[in-house]
């Protein structure tokens, strides 16, 4: 069990006069009990005082009670023809588990329009009607109220255990950078280079220091026109084979049981230009500036002003249009921190995110550098270090 | 545009008395439109009359005009420093929309809890607080309700363009189940046949017959341990090597340009068991009863009988303890047709489901086989047919 963690939601629980959690997401019930749902649709009572409540399917308890320290867990049948309707039987439950609680306030997790998915990633389940009025009939008489910004902001500063959890996926997302340094070459697809940086991440990073569930989102553009297109938040992968001098941009998101990396690395196809080994230098040292400017007690805007300093002084201040970096680690993308122009956040040990300047422009195409960084007691750790090259 | 589709809708909306549909799930705008949204935030106005407007981010705009027929496409401005926020543009573009349109009534898709993800299927989005504020404003003095069980509905049915599109990813899907076939071998793991499979229908399926988005989600279970408990919703692929006599158990989702298939096939590494045969036999015997019971105008119930009497026949009765198959098709599973004993739902010209029977017991592992077919005008057309063999 992860008493930090514990310690600090059951504080946050009392200063905002909340007795209780309930939360349905993957990544919430990650967040306060280690476990990472299978199929999306196990539940959550955490209270202040108390025992938490973990609802799972019948079909994942032997996963859920590997995992399960400090939590109850009970198990609603799914899936089979025996098994009667999911949310009767979660609601009944949840209502059981109330019982023995003092609860007149529970917070519950209404603000997530973006979602981290379960492992079973083709289908994710959230929370819509039906979860709601579960919540109605189990809680009644209960005041409800959304805690998603109590969520987000407690999201933020990672335990020492969450940054372990957080530091091996980076480790294993180095399986896939160097797959995609191997692989860029000219004749190369995209699609090609997606599928060698996904097997490298699962095969090499499952077991990977008890890793269990490993999985690899790899986005692959090549090209200057495609990847001068990469400030948006995805890339495409194509079957255009890579010419002399293209550019191919990896945008490589991984989770490892739950715990997600997101980095990015830009690699030219024979040759780069000069304007290409220009700029590629200028979104290093200004990577390297922002990393440097990371401490506890800086703002967000601060790192994002040390990377902008330089971007600007090469002249690309149009071109590096996307802010320096985001919060992450319990999904892809989180929003505290913010690492935007005047962000006012004030970074705290623990704090995890990406540091990922880019320029973007018709003349050389896109390039972008990734990693994620942890805000440490005495200043910055860079999460599975790997090395940058734009080419050899 | 998909005019038979646009009838279909307008014909709903009629008669339940709406004026226009609202969404923002990616399965739901690809429904409405054919365009699948690539991170899935985009929003749809769809009223009875007059033209749909599809809002989407100015980054995805190209995509989108690419496929947006009789549909208005308007951007808002997303992902750069020079972006407001997200949900106000989307608010006041909703409203500017909505000023031209006689609209009283209008439905929302309040009740998916179980989503497909959009291109970026790494982060999901999806309807919660913000998207709910999003409509109170836009739609003020104006009635909102529900309209899941309106969308299902329609869902069911394809037109003979969707069912095209679905054809065509089960024949993508085909590169997936051939990759399988050719790669279980004593020694293999779950992990590289997972792998092997979703690079084959990634590499090949990309472009075919015009496909500009594919993705896989393969599951690979490996053992008589791991295969017995195939009954639930997911597999585990692990680093487990295959030993002679194990079986390989495949769940393969696949994705084109929004459109879903499902497929089980199952393997054994070297020579099975006399008993894997039998079960085997069984399943596939179910599996082929199951399909010549569809048709127009039976009911899902007795293709579930069908399937069941021949697993009851061999003495699996208890071993088959799922349902015989599933809507799909704008997502892995839809809830209309539900094959299950005793279901009443009349099957109609343009349902596709899944025809999916298996047996799972410690004696002899998890045997399923799942193949995805189309009610025809005269009968049933199994879309993307493949050969199906557990050994050889």
């Amino acid at each position: 069990m992860d008493t930090e963690r514990a310690d600090r939601v059951r504080k946050a629980l009392q200063k905002e006069d909340l007795d209780a959690l309930v939360c349905r997401l993957p990544e919430n019930v990650l967040f306060l009990t280690g476990y990472w749902p299978l199929s999306g649709i196990s539940f959550l009572l955490y209270p202040r005082e108390g025992e938490p409540v973990c609802i799972v399917p019948h079909c994942e308890e032997q996963e859920a009670r590997q995992v399960l320290d400090g939590v109850a867990c009970v198990t609603y049948r799914f899936g089979d023809l025996a098994s009667g309707d999911m949310h009767d039987q979660v609601g009944k439950l949840l209502w059981n588990a109330l019982r023995g609680m003092k609860i007149r306030r529970i917070g519950f997790e209404g603000g997530f329009e973006s979602v981290a998915p379960p492992w079973n990633a083709a289908e994710p389940a959230v929370s819509a009607a039906a979860t709601a009025h579960v919540y109605k009939k189990a809680f009644t008489g209960v005041h409800t109220r959304d805690a998603t910004g109590i969520l987000n902001q407690l999201r933020a500063r990672k335990t020492a255990r969450e940054a372990e959890a957080i530091r091996r996926c980076n480790e294993i997302a180095r399986f896939g950078l160097q797959a995609f340094q191997d692989g860029v070459t000219i004749g190369k697809t995209g699609i090609e280079l997606v599928a060698e940086v996904e097997r490298a991440v699962m095969f090499r990073g499952t077991d990977y220091q008890g890793a269990g569930r490993v999985r690899a989102f790899a986005q692959v553009a090549t090209g200057t026109k495609e990847t001068s297109l990469g400030w948006r938040p995805m890339e495409i992968a194509s079957s255009r084979a890579l010419a002399a001098g293209d550019l191919a941009l990896l945008e490589l998101g991984v989770v490892a049981d739950g715990y997600w990396s997101d980095r990015t690395r830009v690699r030219s196809a024979g040759e780069p230009s000069t304007r290409q080994r220009e700029v590629y230098d200028l979104v290093l040292a200004a990577q390297e500036a922002a990393i440097r400017a990371v401490k506890k007690g800086a703002t967000a805007g601060a790192v994002d002003a040390a990377a902008r300093a330089v971007m600007n002084g090469g002249g690309l201040e149009k071109e590096f249009l996307h802010i320096t970096g985001h919060g992450l680690g319990f999904r892809y993308h989180e929003p505290i921190p913010f690492l935007a122009p005047r962000n006012e956040t004030i970074l705290e040990e623990g704090m995890i995110f990406s540091v990922e300047p880019g320029a973007y422009g018709e003349a050389f195409g896109g390039i972008r550098l990734e990693d994620d960084v942890l805000v440490t007691e005495s200043g910055v750790e860079i999460l599975g270090p790997f090395e940058k090259r734009l080419a050899g």
